[in-house]
């Protein structure tokens, strides 16, 4: 007998090789029919989300993970905006990349395709149900979901919701989201060996799980990565501006990837601009660690331990290091930082293009907070994640990510000679 | 102490850093020495590999992998025509992938960056030494060599020489080109556990060391993939044009990836152009093995059994089956081939878009042989393999898919609000 999980990977599997060829007019028209329908079973929601609420008492969870996974109108009716704002996007299916004739004549192209069945793992946020469907299915891929156990009712109840929605659009074909209502761990287990029929893992959630599903999976894997993020702030930086790059940096939003970690200042420019700066940072509580040298001019901090160079506090924490030149900052990076966004703040153009040349992350900022690194700042639309990995996707990730491309070549009778 | 491999690894890392910005033109001008070096030392060349050739004997190795050892002036001649191939192809680093301006003004460019270190793990021929040097050189990457052991002798005056001609352009950092002396199968599994310093390992060599370095690689694996191709006829092909593909996919060169291993023909024309086909493979010796349906035809050929569909015998062998519909072709196209490059041969426009729509391959050929599906033959140059992988290189893989990517934004004090 073959196992559950597998046999939904097989369903999806089948149903993707439809699914590839839907027009984008069919795709968008189900997910505006999962739209109306979210906002159309609201109250249903909300009922099946208390029931995991209450099994939440007394099970010693964070109070952070039961703020995730509790839904109310206003984060349903954001859920909804979501997967209109995915019906929005260009479809990245059908692009033509590029098309020529060969030496000998032909006609090929080189074309955009959907990669085909994608299994997303994640925890207990219910939204994420939603808006990786409607993600996959732009995409025309497949979904295999694996929510969390604690978000198993609101999880069930919008995925019969999205596929009451489904069933009702012409030429959708049957089984292309498919929901693992076993939520253990042994099911992600089962997911991740299935490369026969899934084509893609993400993973999104903490990195403990994360960094276990890559160093598990048979099937490719694609994540969002650590963000350990620099600002370099040169000789010749613009003081004021240093400044309020450097605090929002930091402070705008400290919890996400995309915030700075370390703050790396030239030696010439740090007794002008780190007083200053550390005044801004205790109003807004953040704790600062130095090197020896900042805490000459910073005497009143905490000394920063070997360990803090390598650490994603993701939080109102930062340690600072004063350096001797643009050499030992983008040395420092490429060897602590995570390759993910790094930003060098200085007017002098040959050292900004110095810097954005040889630090090696997925995105490298002149003059700009690191926190900008982001698809919808970009103007490219919903997000997946930031890829700090250097094969298929790197950086902020879109719906193209989640595509493949094709050889499609036209020929009249050609051999090889 | 560190291991020397690691040590090598780390020193191709420091030296990557200088080499991703240095000019095509420096690039080119290390290739053309490189190329000016091997003409030189032919006679060198030639004595160090006598050297690996009389040590196999007595050692039972197949005359093939001889064959593949052995280097004499004409093969010293092409490795170096490779080279001069390699640096007339354009730079993939520093193209400007697509630029723009965020929502909120600021300047992004998407562009091609190398991936950094290159480790490159291959069997008995010694001209992979040269060429995937001058493949990763070309597009900015450091390369570790580890080759096989019967090719040591070969393999390392071939270094030399190169190191040699690298030292001599003035630019070039050192220890770009790093030498595994130890090529025993510890140092595969030490290479291959160096993801902090290696982006990418490509094994070249049999199926089976492939496999197993995809298994146990941490470092993502770029390799080329098994090519199980098929040629499906259709009811409405051109018979003449039919048979001629047919027989030239099988035919031509039958051990390689893109030869074709299993024919599909629509009922309707079977026993049109069965019999005419089955004596063309006669005359070139191709054994066939038929369903049952076909052997009602080809009444005197052997009947194929349920591994032949799924058999990649890169040989003058042939697994022939007859199917009901165009439906019945893609579901076994998808269900036994491996993806790589599928042909329909045709008249009829509908049947072509449907099968070149809906068969999951990296390759898709209209009235073409399958024989076609190469990077030289499709006008990209110098092919490092085929890919029937999906996530980041697909079908014929060149320079650019040495490289990855790199966000660049130049900003103005831009922060997030």
């Amino acid at each position: 007998m073959t196992n559950p999980i597998t046999k939904k990977a097989k369903i999806a599997k089948t149903s993707s090789r439809k699914l590839a060829s839907l027009s984008t007019e069919i795709k968008n028209r189900a997910l505006v029919s999962i739209v109306e329908e979210i906002e159309k079973n609201t109250d249903k929601i909300i009922s099946q989300n208390k029931i995991d609420i209450k099994k939440t008492t007394g099970k010693n969870l964070s109070s952070a993970l039961i703020d995730r996974l509790m839904l109310n109108e206003k984060r349903i009716k954001e859920m909804a905006k979501s997967v209109l704002d995915i019906a929005e996007l260009p479809d990245p299916v059908g692009e033509i990349i590029s098309e020529w004739n060969s030496p000998s004549g032909f006609l090929i192209k080189k074309t955009r395709v959907p990669l085909g069945v994608i299994a997303i793992i994640y925890e207990s946020r219910p939204n994420v149900t939603v808006d990786s469907t409607a993600l996959c299915l732009k995409s025309g891929n497949a979904v295999i979901l694996r929510g969390g156990s604690e978000s198993i009712n609101s999880n069930r109840i919008l995925v019969e919701i999205i596929s009451g929605a489904l069933k009702s659009i012409k030429g959708m074909p049957e089984g292309v989201v498919q929901f693992i209502d076993t939520p253990d761990r042994l099911s992600i287990y089962e997911i991740i060996k299935l490369d026969n029929f899934i084509d893609l893992v993400i993973p999104r959630g903490g990195e403990k799980m994360i960094r276990q599903i890559r160093e598990k999976s048979v099937v490719p894997v694609l994540s969002h990565g650590k963000g350990l993020c620099h600002t370099y702030i040169d000789k010749s930086a613009d003081i004021d501006m240093a400044i309020k790059i450097a605090f929002n940096a930091k402070v705008q939003r400290p919890g996400v990837c995309n915030a700075m970690e370390t703050l790396l200042v030239h030696k010439d420019i740090a007794d002008k601009i780190l007083p200053a700066l550390a005044e801004d940072y205790k109003k807004a509580n953040v704790e600062l660690r130095g090197c020896p040298k900042t805490l000459k001019i910073l005497t009143d901090i905490k000394k920063a331990k070997k360990e803090d160079w390598s650490t994603e506090y993701l939080d109102l924490i930062l340690s600072v290091k004063i350096v001797d030149s643009i050499d030992r900052a983008i040395e420092h990076i490429n060897e602590y930082g995570s390759g993910h966004t790094d930003s060098i703040i200085t007017e002098d153009k040959k050292s900004a293009e110095k810097f954005l040349t040889e630090v090696d992350s997925s995105a490298v900022f002149h003059n700009a907070s690191t926190r900008l690194h982001d698809g919808g700042v970009f103007g490219l639309g919903s997000e997946i994640g930031i890829s700090t990995q250097k094969l298929h996707a790197r950086g902020t990730m879109g719906l193209k990510e989640l595509t493949t491309t094709k050889y499609v070549v036209y020929g009249t009778g050609e051999i090889r000679i």
